[in-house]
C-alpha cells in the first residue's frame, strides 16, 4: 500500500448488487413448503423468481442490495458515500437510482441497456423477525471489471466490497481489480462476508483475498467461524487477527467483538424492538465505517454500528427511517 | 333496482385507478416548497412527476390506488371482493397485479399494452401522519366502459366506485354503464366522494350521480360539506338523508356517523397510534361493506370500519398489515 497522494473525496465507497427488495410477512411454513433455508440467502433463476413471487403475500417494495444498504446509511449519518453496481434500464432500476441518489449516495455505474432486468430479492420476514432472501441477480451478472469506475475507487477513504459478488466470477475480477486500484492509492479496502453459506461456496477464494487485499473485515459469528472453519468463534478470532488488520465481527444481540493487532474492543448491542433483522449487518458497518474514517476509536466505530443496526431493524427495510446524524455526531 | 336473479359470487366489487403508490416521509417545508395542498389529491403529468421524484427522499413503493385498497382491505377481512382497473404490462404492472391477486382480489382487468405506463402515486407523508398525494395517471386514463367486466358487476353483491375517477370522462361513463349494469342485475352501488377538492372540480356530476344511481355514500366531513356546499355538517347530512339510502361519513378521530332514512348511527373511531393516514377512508369503507354484505347492523358497519382503518394508519401504506379476520368475525 501506497501512501495516498490526495485527500479523500468519498469516506466509502461500496461495490456490490444492484437490488430491489421486495418483502413480505410470511408463517413459518411458507419457508417449509418452499423447501428454503430460514435465514439464508439463495441464488434463484428467473423462473424459480417467478413461482416464489406468485405464491407470496402483498409485498413492499425498496431499494436494497447489501453494500447499497450501507452506502445509503452511511450517507444518512453524514459520511461522504459513492457505489458502485447494475441495474437495467427499466422502472426498478429507476426507482433503485432515485432512492440511492435520494439518500446523498454517489453513484456514477451507467444502467444496462436490452438486457436483464434489475435485480430483485424476494424477502420473506417470519415471525420471529429473520429473514429469508432469494435474490435473482438479473443486470448485476453484468458487472465486471469495466464497471469499476477507477477515479471514484481512488478518491474513496475505503472501498467496501460485498461478499455475494463471490457468486459471479467478472463480478470476483472486479473485486481484484478494485482492490489493487484502491491500494495504488493509497487507500484501504473493506469486505463483508455477506452470507455463511456464501462462505461456504467460495472458501478458499475468500481465504485467498481476505490474507492478500483485505484490510478490514466485517463478519457474523458464524460467517468467521465458516470462514476459518472454527467451531468456536476464539479460535476464529485467533486466525483473523494473523490475517487481517482490522475485523469487525457482529454478534446479534450480543453486540460485536473488533480486533485490531493486540486491540480488542467488546461493545454491547444498541436496545432494539426487532421486526425486521434484513440489513442489521449492513447498517453495522455503515456505522463502524463512518465512524472509523472519521478517526474515532474502536469502541466508538463499534457503538455506531450498532446504534445503526438497532435503528434498522426496529422497522421492515434496510435503510433509516430516522436521521441518526446527531446521534452520530455526538457520539 | 330489479330483484336479484343469482346469488352473489363477490361480496364487493370495486372500479377505481390502479395505482401504485410511492410513500416517502417528508418535512413541512418540502410541501410548501413544491407548492402542494397538504392532504389533498393532486394530479399531475409525466413531466410534473419526474421532477418531484427527484426532489423526494427514498421511497417505499405498494400497490395502491383507492377502490383497490378498499378490496383489498376488505378481502383481508373476509369478504369476496373483485376489483377493475388498469394497469400498462409494465414491472409496476406487475407489482399491482401480484398483490392485488396475493391478497385474495379477483382481477380481471387486462393490462394496457404498448400504452402509458402503470399509474403512480406520489404520497408524502408530513411529521403529522398526513399524507399529500401527487398522482400520474399513465395507464389508468385508457380505463372506460369498455373495460367493466358485466359478468363480474353482475355477479356482485356491491359495486364500489371511486370518486377520483371522475376526472377522466371516459371513467365517468365507466362508472355510469357499471351503475346500471349493476342495477339491472339487482345489485346496490357505491359511491366514495375520494377527496373534497374533487368533489369541488365535479359538483354538478357527482350531485346527479349520487342522486340517480348511488345506493350507498362514503365520504368524509370535507367532502361531503363540499358536495352539499354547507358549512355545517348537520346540514350538509339532512340533504343526504333525502338524496340516497344510506351514507358513511367519516370524522377522523372523531369516529363516523352513518344515516339510513330516520335511522342514525354514532360510532367512536377504533384506538390507534397514527403513523400515516394513507388509506384510513378506504379501509373504512372495507370493513363497512364487509359488514353490510354480511347482514350486519348500521353500528356493527361502523365499528368494522373504524376497526379497519385504525389498523392501516398504524404504519406506512394503505393495507392491512395484520389479519383481522377473527376481529372481523367476532365483532
Amino acid at each position: 500500500m501506497t501512501a495516498p497522494a490526495t485527500a479523500p473525496r468519498f469516506d466509502i465507497l461500496g461495490i456490490g448488487n444492484a437490488i430491489v427488495d421486495v418483502v413480505a410477512p410470511v408463517g413459518e411454513a411458507f419457508i417449509t413448503r418452499h423447501d428454503m433455508r430460514k435465514g439464508s440467502m439463495t441464488l434463484i433463476d428467473a423462473q424459480r423468481a417467478e413461482q416464489i413471487y406468485a405464491a407470496m403475500p402483498p409485498g413492499q417494495e425498496s431499494s436494497g442490495g447489501s453494500a447499497a444498504n450501507t452506502c445509503a446509511v452511511a450517507a444518512g449519518l453524514g459520511a461522504r458515500a459513492a457505489y458502485l453496481g447494475r441495474v437495467a434500464d427499466d422502472q426498478l432500476g429507476a426507482v433503485f437510482r432515485h432512492d440511492i441518489a435520494a439518500a446523498g449516495v454517489h453513484f456514477p455505474t451507467p444502467p444496462l441497456v436490452g438486457g436483464a432486468p434489475t435485480a430483485r430479492c424476494l424477502i420473506l420476514v417470519t415471525p420471529d423477525a429473520q429473514r429469508t432472501m432469494n435474490t435473482y441477480l438479473g443486470a448485476c451478472v453484468s458487472f465486471g471489471p469495466d464497471e469499476v469506475d477507477a477515479d471514484a475507487v481512488a478518491a474513496a477513504s475505503v472501498v467496501y466490497l460485498e461478499g455475494y459478488l463471490f457468486d459471479e466470477s467478472a463480478a470476483q475480477a472486479a473485486f481484484r481489480h478494485a482492490a489493487a486500484l484502491a491500494h495504488a492509492a493509497g487507500r484501504q479496502v473493506a469486505l463483508t462476508l455477506s452470507d455463511s453459506f456464501c462462505v461456504d461456496r467460495h472458501r478458499a477464494a475468500f481465504r485467498a483475498l481476505v490474507r492478500s487485499h483485505i484490510d478490514i473485515l466485517f463478519a457474523n459469528e458464524a460467517e468467521l467461524c465458516s470462514l476459518y472453519e472454527c467451531s468456536e468463534l476464539a479460535d476464529a478470532l485467533g486466525l483473523a487477527r494473523r490475517e487481517v488488520a482490522l475485523a469487525a465481527v457482529t454478534r446479534s444481540e450480543q453486540g460485536s467483538i473488533v480486533i485490531r493487532g493486540e486491540e480488542t474492543a467488546e461493545v454491547p448491542a444498541a436496545p432494539a424492538t426487532v421486526i425486521d433483522t434484513t440489513g442489521a449487518g449492513d447498517a453495522y458497518a455503515a456505522g463502524f465505517l463512518t465512524a472509523l474514517t472519521a478517526g474515532r476509536s474502536l469502541a466508538a466505530c463499534a457503538r455506531l454500528g450498532s446504534l445503526a443496526a438497532a435503528e434498522v431493524i426496529g422497522h421492515y427495510g434496510a435503510r433509516l427511517l430516522r436521521d441518526l446524524r446527531a446521534e452520530a455526531a455526538l457520539d
